[in-house]
């Protein structure tokens, strides 16, 4: 009879595969094998630990729906979702950064320079740039899905006072591969702190906070889809992002610009601004599928 | 601006606990983090895959209830709750195995020598021994919570033409430390196929048998609770558990016995057995506090 030990229960577990198992499937499974088992022995995890970790598993799924993933949230704040938007990240496009929970499908269309905050208040930035392969061409037709929160801090999904397309829009990048919009800066915000990441974010000393910024899902025929985020460089959780969501080319200047500068020469934009504002430039850049 | 790269995002993730944060709970995130990690960056996980992984856990979250644990049959499958189990073993005491998802709270208190198998027929077994301490010293006053599979393969909890109580017991060892009880013989069977877990065997190519065993809970005042199985020697699933529960000295062998040697000399039993049965030994060893 086959003993199974501490020593030998990974090879075990690889032994179990059946002949036919898909090669990917097998790698995949043999590595978390590994590192779980790896986990366990290092730590000399008790029964009372492995019981506490099912339990805030269980919650974890009492606590998820369909507008609210816990685990997606879970791979987020343990670094899991932004190491697995690094390493397939190519050096020369833009980074990927997470996409969160609070992307809307559907979000509505809206003309090149339109305004996106309605009727909110706060600091006004205009945002443009060029969507651009990595050889620096633009790309014409391409479309940029943006969201952000309000300045109260919550996404639309979140908020009672706002209709579920609030700061939610869809732009397409016109002949020069160019977009452009205005709107509130948005803010920084807490991940939900009242289920299981919480409690794990609280026994780590860790606080729920991400700097603020604006998503973007960036697509073109012929290109790898980006998901992204952009991020101003002032911002005081920019170092300690609880979702590790910061790349270095995902940072902006805020640039302050003067009261009667707008709208700047070239842009046609629908809003109104009279006082001084802050231009963003952030200029995609896709990689060829 | 500090950059988090795939590089240093384990050692960004333990630069954000808090100063204070309990020394055993640092080890184990930080050890978790590394091999989570560590498992991203191997096997170069794509988002798709990653997607998976989460809607696999989103699933078990989904189909798991107070009677049905699923993250507890995942842990199962992957050999985790194995390892914990046999890390935390004693070697001088009987290893423990796999607690499983079908225990009873409150099973009824059974006399010595009972008859555990109600109306139910099968191979007999009388099952017998003494609870000890690691020195051979008989423990009087242990309780022993037994639980198996009914002939057809199924917990009570599972099955309609079983009551909650059926197959499920609990013995008080004598000033001896003996405990004795007949029953059928429990069955090989499988472990529940229809979710998250099935879905990940099939992919594998595993199988979801278990060799069948007897359940033992055995608790004695000053001594370490044991959580264990106890298997026959000719079982065709004893090299292939799919919980990876078997353990040397769990291995017993049935020991065929002749029809009217029943009942033998010292027992008294409630039991009636006119034919052949078989004999199974088996010391539950405790250690001390």
């Amino acid at each position: 009879m086959r003993t199974v030990t501490a020593e030998n229960i990974t090879d075990t577990f690889i032994g179990y595969f059946g002949d036919d198992t898909d090669p990917r499937v097998k790698q995949i499974m043999s590595s978390l094998a590994q590192h779980l088992h790896g986990f366990v022995k290092e730590t000399q995890l008790t029964h009372d630990e492995w019981r506490l970790a099912l339990e805030l598993l269980k919650w974890t799924g009492d606590i998820t729906t369909d507008e609210r993933n816990e685990f997606v949230l879970l791979s987020d704040v343990l670094g899991v979702s932004s190491l697995v938007d690094m390493i397939n990240s190519h050096p020369e496009a833009t980074s990927s950064s997470v996409l969160g929970p609070f992307h809307v499908s559907d979000a509505p269309p809206m003309d090149l320079g339109a305004d996106f905050k309605r009727h909110y208040e706060g600091e006004i930035i205009l945002v443009e740039g060029v969507v651009k392969d990595t050889s620096g061409n633009p790309i014409a037709g391409a479309t940029i899905d943006i969201w952000q929160t309000a300045p109260n801090g919550m996404y639309s999904s979140q908020d009672e006072e706002q209709d579920i397309n609030s700061f939610h829009g869809i732009f397409t990048t016109d002949e020069n591969g160019r977009y452009a919009f205005t709107t509130v800066r948005p803010v920084s915000y807490t991940v939900p702190s009242d289920g299981p990441v919480g409690k794990l974010l609280d026994a780590t000393g860790r606080h729920p906070w991400r700097p603020s910024h604006l998503h973007y899902i960036v697509n073109a025929e012929g290109y790898r889809s980006l998901v992204t985020e952009v991020f101003p460089d002032d911002d005081p959780y920019l170092d300690q992002d609880t979702v590790f969501g910061v790349r270095e080319d995902l940072v902006t200047t805020y640039k302050p610009q003067k009261a009667g500068t707008f709208p700047e020469e070239g842009f046609e934009l629908s809003g109104k601004v009279d006082g001084p504002y802050s231009r963003i430039d952030f200029d995609p850049i896709l990689l060829k599928k």
